[in-house]
C-alpha cells in the first residue's frame, strides 16, 4: 500500500455519476508526484496516509460502486519520509 | 487516480468489438508520456482530468463490457501541473 | 491503455494450457522495452497499437479463460511516437 | 511477486473499519522506497519477504474483506539483495 | 506480459497456507531487478519466460486459490534481451 502525503482537496465540477459524492484529496509522494484519492477517513493537509489501490480501493471507499482506484485507508501516527 | 492532460482524440479504424463505440482520448502526463483513455465526460484538449484505472475503468465507462483499463472520471476545475 | 509498437511474433513451444491457441506478439515502447501481448486484431510489425491490461485483457482476448494480462485492442491509424 | 525487506511496524490510530485488526508492516526495497503491507506471517524487522499484490493480497490476508493491496506471503530463508 | 529470465528457485520455509505446494522461481529483468513467480511450466535457470500478472496469475497457476500475482506462462524458444 502506497504511503503518501495529503496536499489538499480536489475541486471537480464536471464528473461522472459513478463517483457520487465522494470526497477527493490530492496526495503526493516525497518527490512531489501527485494523484487523486477518495477519502473516507477525513485526512488533513500534511497528514501522511496509506492507501488501498485497485479493486480494494472501491471496497475501502465504503461502497463498491464508487469508481475510484485509490482510497485513503488510514492516517499514520508518525512518519519520517526520509527515515 | 492518475491526473493527466487531454491532448486530443484517438483515431482507430481497426479495433476489437469489445470497445464498442467508445470515444477515446490521448492523455499525457507532464513529462509527455501518452496513453489512451475512454472518455464518457466529453473532455477537451488541454483539460486536466483524473482517471480510473483497472477494473474501475470499465465501470466508469458506463458499461462493464467496454474493454478499457483507463477512463476519464472528471475534469479538474483548476490545476497547476507544477504546483 | 498503453500505446506500443508491434515488433513481431513470439515463438513459445512450451506453454501452459490456459493460453490456448492465442497469437502472441512482441510489443515495445519508444524506449525499446518489450512485453508479450495477445493479438485478436491481426496487427503487423511496425503498427502502433493500444492495449488493454489487467482483467480487461482477458475479455479483450475474446475468451475470459485466456491467461493473458495484455491484449492488443486496436491499431492506431496515424501515430507519431515523439509528437 | 515483489521481494522486500521488513523495516518495522506501522502505527495508525485513525483508520477505516475495513482493515480490521490486521497487523501492518513497513516494507522497503533495496533503494529504500517504503510501502505498507499486511502481515499474517509474523515477519520480523530485517526479514526479506515476498508479497502478494492486487486482489491476491486480500485472499492472502486470510480474509477477503481486509482492505489491503499488499500482503506478506512468506519469509525467504536466505536472500542477498545484490546477488 | 512481462518477459523475464529465470535465475533459480526460491527457498521459503515460513509461508502462508494459501500458496500451497507451488514451486516458486526467482525471475529477473535485464537490469537485474528480481521478483518471485509461481512456475507450473518447469522452467530452468537461464530460460527467458513470459509471465501473467494480476488475477490472471492465479488462473495461470492452475488453481485460483493459489495466492500469487505472477506466474510463468511459457518458455520463449529464442530470445535476445537486447535485440
Amino acid at each position: 500500500m502506497q504511503i503518501l502525503q495529503v496536499e489538499g482537496s480536489l475541486v471537480c465540477t464536471s464528473r461522472i455519476e459513478g463517483i457520487k459524492h465522494s470526497v477527493f484529496r490530492i496526495v503526493r509522494d516525497k518527490n512531489g508526484v501527485r494523484q487523486a484519492a477518495t477519502d473516507p477517513v477525513g485526512a488533513k493537509p500534511g497528514d501522511w496516509v496509506f492507501l488501498a489501490s485497485g479493486s480494494a480501493a472501491r471496497f475501502a471507499a465504503g461502497d463498491f460502486e464508487i469508481l475510484t482506484d485509490l482510497t485513503i485507508s488510514g492516517v499514520i501516527d508518525h512518519w519520517e519520509p526520509d527515515a
